[in-house]
């Protein structure tokens, strides 16, 4: 039997609870769902407001210069290079993950022109298939995008295979590859891997050198605490560099962008995949965000992130007992930072209690996600999460018609 | 000979002039390059402290339903889009200029299957010859990219040409086209137009519905006031958004974001333009700018904008005689809102200039360029603008060696 007491000793023992007082959180919430937006960082606001009063008022365009803008995107890329197990020149933050993702499988098409197929899972984020899918149709038609059940996705790989594009950790189940051992199996088979870290940058140890991954892409505004729509990143292995040809090349790419020549020449490494001006006033909260990850122990990160998944899942049994399967895999390996559970019902009692000040999301079709983030999450409000679960399907809640209501983003 | 004293009197006389109080500018600065980057709204700082305090802070994951997250990007285009002569729903703000120029120049050529060639101007600005360029080779040197000399386009396009891609306003030497008759003679021949309005939309009046242009793209941080890297936005015409097809297709242009299905389904009409998640903290100043920009008549911006190009040429003559060659056209219909005069040591010129606080920007090989930006430029400035440049060239003070010293950002 779990108490908060326990729970709150935890707390006090904790090495990382100092980073809760370095972001901004509301009262009255319980916040579980910093791997959709993390949270604000409390010296962001502060940046901002400088960057935007000095640096744009005052400084105008001087700024490209003398504030290093220029830079910028490559300077916080090689922040999350060390968050991921990266070389320095190996990350630019650039664009949405979207777009990078059609960048490096245009990439990866290119570097293997004799294989026609993409291979991924059905269960990925839809945007990593529907950027495959519409790169695919762009193509004409000649390649084929083969989707791989959950754990089938070596059968699914060979010889006609150009890339494998997988997510790290699922979005929606919280399941975690084994990224050294898919890479080495699918690069056996003469693929190369594109690995997306949506759900792992700043969350879970990642070591793309030692994994010997071709590329990756990633998000800034989960984990990273980037902000709404902070810029995306992408990460390509330096011995591909010299060879490398995205293609979407645009002028901050070029070698000399501001000689301004009529043929396109790519910068060299991975300033070439800058293709545009960067946003600078989401780059700058970005930067914010990936300064304070790098700050705490990633391991021990992950020492809190598993421990308070498995607290949650007992509490939340222990609450509430049999009314939810969990979805997410059991075995710490196997798992990145977050909670699933299915419900017949999930959406409702999802509302249900981010009416009650507990905020998780919901993810079709019956899945309720429980984001972990041990920068701010304290063991207490695990408790108290679950305890407002408790109440909420004790007392049928959730079948309020108010928390029917769909609304434009679940 | 013109005097400080009539120009003093023209800004007495200036329906526009209460704009100026609107924006923040440093003191001792006359500011000509609001076409490289425009000045900051004095708006704009609270409503970015709003957003990210309040809607990010408190509001966390819910501001995208609760703060209209979801629909901003189309909400901006909306109002770009009365800006340009678009109807509503056929602007989208999106990614970067680059980024959308390859979504568009990708459809056109999906639209257009049996021609290979795209058609542009040598002196168009270089990322959309580099977004062409890569484009052409990841299709594997299928497509060819033929460039014209100025006022040479319609000779480039033939029965071969599958678009023809073009900036409005030259951004080295302001020429502009006719955007109607372009249009015309060249869907005449088959092809598809593509403008891009770069350092148009909010300067010249443009009307895409009635040249029926095809295509267009944008930039938020020149005359629209977006700040630093602000998102750009792109056109489709109406009677194509039927069966358009982008290059790039991700989740937030799905037709169903949240219900994540396997299979891309495109969102109706240009929200499909909107391929990932947008950079919230980078769309709200661009919102205010837009704002701004919609309350000022665009034909007193124009009036205003011709005559302040005229007397700023006259003016640096007058101060200068002699020691510049006028690049831009001296035709006001063929002109947009900015001043380009030509010296074989224009960088240092520009240098000097700046260091006495008035900011234009240098243009390879030889250009000095000066952007007009009617909301916030004064008749008065122009004056101290050309005095400044006159006391440079009669004491020689560009050949201080401290101006050579080339910057990254020229």
């Amino acid at each position: 039997m779990l108490t908060r007491a326990a729970l709150e000793q935890l707390d006090r023992d904790d090495p990382l609870a100092p980073f809760r007082g370095r972001f901004a959180l509301p009262p009255g919430v319980v916040y579980l769902d910093g791997n959709s937006l993390g949270p604000l960082p409390r010296a962001t606001p502060g940046r901002i407001a400088e960057v935007v009063a000095r640096e744009w008022g005052e400084g105008l365009i001087r700024s490209w210069n003398d504030a290093g803008w220029i830079d910028l995107a490559t300077r916080v890329g090689d922040g999350i290079a060390q968050l991921v197990g990266a070389a320095p020149g190996s990350v630019a933050v650039a664009d949405s993950t979207s777009v990078n993702l059609f960048k490096l499988l245009g990439a990866a098409l290119t570097l293997r022109p004799g294989r026609r197929v993409i291979v991924s899972e059905r269960d990925n984020f839809p945007t990593d298939l529907y950027v495959a899918q519409g790169l695919a149709a762009f193509l004409g038609g000649r390649h084929a995008i083969r989707l791989a059940e959950p754990g089938g996705v070596m059968d699914a790989v060979g010889d006609d295979t150009a890339v494998v594009m997988l997510s790290h950790v699922n979005y929606r189940t919280g399941a975690m590859h084994d990224m050294a051992a898919v890479t080495r199996a699918a690069q056996e088979r003469g693929a190369l891997v594109l690995w997306d870290l949506a759900h792992s940058a700043g969350a879970v140890p990642v070591d793309l050198s030692a994994a010997d991954a071709d590329f990756a892409v990633g998000c800034g505004y989960k984990f990273l605490n980037g902000g709404p729509g902070a810029p995306a990143f992408l990460y390509v292995a330096p011995h591909l560099h010299a060879g490398l040809r995205l293609p979407i090349t645009g002028w901050l790419g070029h070698a000399a962008p501001f000689a301004f020549e009529v043929e396109y020449r790519p910068a060299p490494g991975l300033a070439q995949a800058v293709v545009g001006t960067p946003p600078i006033l989401s780059l700058v909260p970005l930067e914010v965000g990936v300064g304070l990850a790098l700050e705490a122990p990633l391991s021990d990160v992950r020492a809190k992130s598993l421990r308070q998944v498995a607290l949650l899942a007992a509490l939340i049994e222990q609450a509430a007992p049999g009314a939810f399967r969990r979805v997410t895999p059991d075995v710490p390996a196997r798992h990145g930072s977050q909670l699933c559970l299915s419900h017949p019902d999930a959406y409702a009692v999802m509302q249900a209690l981010i009416d009650q000040g507990v905020i998780g999301d919901f993810r079709a079709p019956d899945i309720l996600r429980f984001g972990i983030t041990p920068l701010t999450l304290s063991y207490a409000e695990l408790w108290d999460a679950a305890a407002a679960l408790g109440v909420i399907m004790a007392e049928g809640a959730w079948r309020d018609p108010r928390f029917a209501v769909r609304r434009a983003v679940t």
